[in-house]
């Protein structure tokens, strides 16, 4: 489903049900309840195969017991790694058994032989699993243009069968970080159609790239029983809200990948597209994917804050993600919130550039609660705002007038950090 | 003459003459030579008026004896300063005698009142020099949201005209910088016509924006006699191959402003759109505002290197454009640069989200003539890469082998004292 089809879904239900108005809770499931890191019918597992020098973790694998609906969204890259395209073209039938993923070489920009390498990655689980061929999807993260070392990979993979688990997906979560200063694991539950349906993922990523060693992967699994059609747009609506809405430096990586595997040994209902169940199921999934993603934003590459921009009063759904995306994106406001420096003029040229249709004089703008721009000028609050935002979370709220949309988007500061970080050789 | 319509003119006349190919010296005049800064009939000063609390020159004044045929390039952004709205204004007739500049306050996000006080800045000096009503335009760079002292501008423009000077124009560019470490001139001349014409400028910018102190502002001046459709369509042309070349760190100030005036004085016949003559004026202007535009990427804020991006092999200039920007914004690309990095997996990943047509695989790139990128793929220079780059100006080769255009654009490193001019404080 394109980006254009999900705005759409977005504007309806939230019309209908209003349940999208605290969009940074998980938005409706009055059963829901943190869960524990497991799911029936899915094992689990990290080891180390050699590709990190450190001897870390850096291979992981996430397996279905049974086949699994699987749904999939991919970086919009036009170059994508040789395991995205295999990836996309293995989840054309919407079916999987799981996915084996590698950190510390994104097997990016390397030709027909990358694309080899990514298969024969597959293979070696199939194999070992009994899964049916094309039935194991694969993930890279790590250094760009480097081939991938798959001997030590297909070396690796009989002990990472061995340790498959059903209480592995915290061992997996460590084999897939990079940059990476915690690993990123969340569990949702609830009751949907007279059953428990659980959903628990786990990500990485720290800048939204770095070739260095980065790129952001999730990987969620569920046993909610649901068709493909409904996955794809529930998974697609949550991405849009919550991976799709984070911003650290602007990239996008080659590798950028979310899959989400549904085994439906929860035993319920079939959740069928607009009802009840799939608004449910919809939350828990929104919810799992909003708590990765808000993880992933505060173990930005030097952040010092998480900050939340809040445009309401646009006239669309697009025009709000672009204003809240152009402040999010813009060097200057986030070296200011890194310095505690309340520079609302940033925020208005950097809603000036964003194209989107709206007054100057009718802007109203907030830090941590405090106004700081009433019709377009200074409200003269200049130091209790330095004040309210010498905190490590900042909320930008930035009121338009113009229409009755609105849009979040979570970002960090511009540090130091992030400097020494990005600018070390990578060797 | 919008952006659109100049990218085709560019077109039409780099095909014809190919003189565009040498983009970044001044592309066409025989009898170029580097002028002495003054310009027949242009006088100007900069003087103290007390707006800067460290006493520094704030206030500048360029000023014909004549009025001049006047041309201007304003910021896109929707949040114009209210000396942006009163020259677009005032400038719809294309005929001005000069400009009053003012720095350590914008005036932008100042509402009616900042309208107002424009109007009496340039009152101030219609007044005191006989210029007729409405004549005279008005730039302000500086903090963002403060009401203009004006009162001190009216205070300071008897001294200020009192100053005025045909060897003025090297106060007048003091007077205007801001977070600038060294003030930017140029100028040329060549025969036109059968006259010897000038080109004379200044400009001020370190930062695209930094609303705490910073824009982009330039003054050029010429005794060339030209209508004001020509002058126009030249300075569209120059200031898209230029000023709208460079990117320090992709914001776009309220307040960017180019003016160019054009007196007459030289005596050469009237230089007609599409002439010969209009090809070497234009030639002139294009090199007065390249060499400006290169000290404000120089003066970039916290600038290490040089970067130039040239990419070839577009299916379109809007493209090699785009591509370049793509690049050029990156924080990753720029804090490699920083670090010496030779990281061209960075670059792969610019382009495969510029939204250009092309193929990965068919992909050259070049950094200081060592190739890192061949068809695509890692071209095993890596160290000897490394070296090469260990250099002030770098140069970043791009061949995409999907058309014949080209562009290019010229950048800095992003570095840790860029993070700490724009974190701290303003006050």
């Amino acid at each position: 489903m394109p980006l254009y089809e999900a705005a759409i879904f977005i504007g309806l239900i939230a019309r209908k049900n209003n349940f999208f108005e605290s969009q940074s809770m998980p938005p409706y499931s009055p059963s829901r309840k943190n869960s524990r890191l497991k799911v029936p019918g899915f094992r689990a597992a990290g080891v180390s195969c050699g590709i990190k020098k450190t001897g870390k973790k850096d291979l992981a694998l996430l397996l279905s017991d049974v086949p699994a609906i699987t749904a999939g969204v991919f970086t919009t890259n036009k170059v994508k790694a040789a395991p995205v395209m295999l990836d996309i073209r293995r989840l054309k039938k919407g079916i999987s058994r799981g996915v084996i993923i590698n950190s510390g070489n994104a097997n990016a920009c390397t030709g027909k032989d990358g694309y080899k390498d990514a298969e024969r990655m597959a293979s070696a689980v199939e194999n070992l699993t009994g899964s049916g061929k094309g039935s194991v999807l694969v993930c890279s993260t790590g250094v760009i243009g480097v081939r991938l070392p798959v001997e030590k990979v297909e070396r690796g993979v009989p002990s990472l069968v061995n340790n498959l688990s059903y209480d592995g997906f915290s061992d997996a979560s460590q084999a897939v970080m990079t940059t990476d200063a915690f690993s990123k694991t969340a569990a949702l539950s609830g009751r949907i159609n007279g059953k428990t349906v659980t959903v628990a993922g786990f990500a990485k990523g720290a800048g939204m790239i770095s070739p260095n060693m980065a790129t952001m992967l999730a990987f969620i699994a569920t046993d909610a029983r649901i068709g493909i059609g409904a996955l794809r747009r529930s998974l697609r609506t949550a991405v849009d809200l919550t991976f799709n809405s984070i911003i650290v430096d602007n990239d996008t990586s080659t590798n950028d990948t979310v899959l989400a595997f549904a085994n439906g040994l929860s035993g319920c209902r079939e959740i069928k597209t607009d009802s009840e169940a799939f608004k449910a199921f919809s939350a828990l999934l929104n919810g799992v994917c909003m708590k990765l993603a808000h993880m992933i934003v505060k173990d930005g590459e030097g952040a010092t804050r998480f900050i939340e921009i809040n445009i309401t009063g646009a006239v669309s759904t697009e025009q709000a993600r672009r204003a809240a995306r152009t402040i999010a994106e813009s060097f200057l406001v986030k070296t200011a919130f890194f310095g505690g420096d309340p520079n609302w003029g940033r925020i208005m040229a950097a809603l000036g550039r964003a194209g989107i249709r709206w007054k100057e004089g009718m802007t109203d703008i907030f830090f941590n609660g405090v106004q700081v721009v009433k019709d377009g000028c200074d409200a003269g609050n200049e130091s209790k705002a330095a004040k309210a935002i010498k905190t490590k979370d900042v909320l930008v709220e930035v009121g338009l007038r113009a229409g009755r949309c609105s849009a979040k988007v979570w970002t960090t500061d511009l540090s130091f950090d992030y400097v020494r970080i990005n600018s070390s050789y990578r060797t």
